[in-house]
């Protein structure tokens, strides 16, 4: 089981590959993929799916964990992310993985025992479970992460 | 020029392709692409993608036209749009395709002097543009055709 976790953004991406296998999990990849505000849109989303078309390959995802969006201050931003979500539905379907949703309270939750948590709160969960990780992570890393680990315990328990 | 003009929807998705070639123009193709309900998302975003990516392709269209979205009463179908519209920047991207968006006002105004139109209203005025077309078309299908004539004037007025 290859679990790619992805916080979407139109400028930053995070994400994070994790494994299971023979009861142990191995943290694959975690990275930012950082796309430029003065590319036009369209460039961006074809960024977007080239970089996750070529980790879902290489690494032989065989899941994908997102969370649940939720409509904010602006409804553009909402649009946007809808872009990039349809994006990796698309992927999905391509390469037949399952998709697995979270709530943001659901994934902190399962971080910290706490669905109100703060994003450094999920930060520090993360950096104890992967003490090899760069502390200096941004959050859109971090969040990732969270989102995959979330997404492993949810089908591991199953 | 080859205008691509499409009114995306997760159910019913109307399309029109409009060829202009020495001061003439050619309606190429029109009609719905119907998705299932029963479907998963993910299943229909896949559809969307491979339908209009081999439009593209068979009728060498060079751009594509759509209605700016609204935030309406639903976020989530708002979001939905969004995934379609995602996969419309990709094939776009991908097919080096320029896209032009119309806000619906603006659609209405063109084809029928009034930017507070109804549908029948638009239905009509593309009824007598392209006599030869079924009366009964659905309104997905008459929009998208508008919408692709507004692109096509704009474009032939620059």
């Amino acid at each position: 089981m290859v679990l790619l976790g992805i916080d979407p953004g139109c400028r930053f991406a995070g994400f994070g590959i994790l494994k299971k296998e023979g009861g142990k999990t191995f943290l694959i990849e975690h990275g930012l993929l950082k796309l430029k505000a003065t590319e036009d849109l369209t460039h961006r989303i074809k960024q977007f799916y080239d970089f996750f078309n070529e980790k879902i390959i290489t690494h032989h995802v065989t899941h994908l964990a997102l969370e649940t969006p939720f409509l904010g201050k602006n409804a553009q931003n909402f649009l946007k992310l809808g872009y990039l979500r349809g994006i990796l539905h698309l992927l999905s379907a391509q390469h037949n993985l399952t998709i697995y949703e979270f709530a943001p309270r659901q994934v902190k939750l399962s971080l910290t025992g706490f669905g109100g948590a703060e994003k450094d709160q999920v930060a520090r969960v993360i950096g104890h479970l992967f003490p090899g990780i760069d502390p200096t992570l941004k959050n859109d890393v971090t969040d990732a992460l969270a989102v995959t680990l979330c997404g492993l315990w949810s089908i591991s328990s199953v």
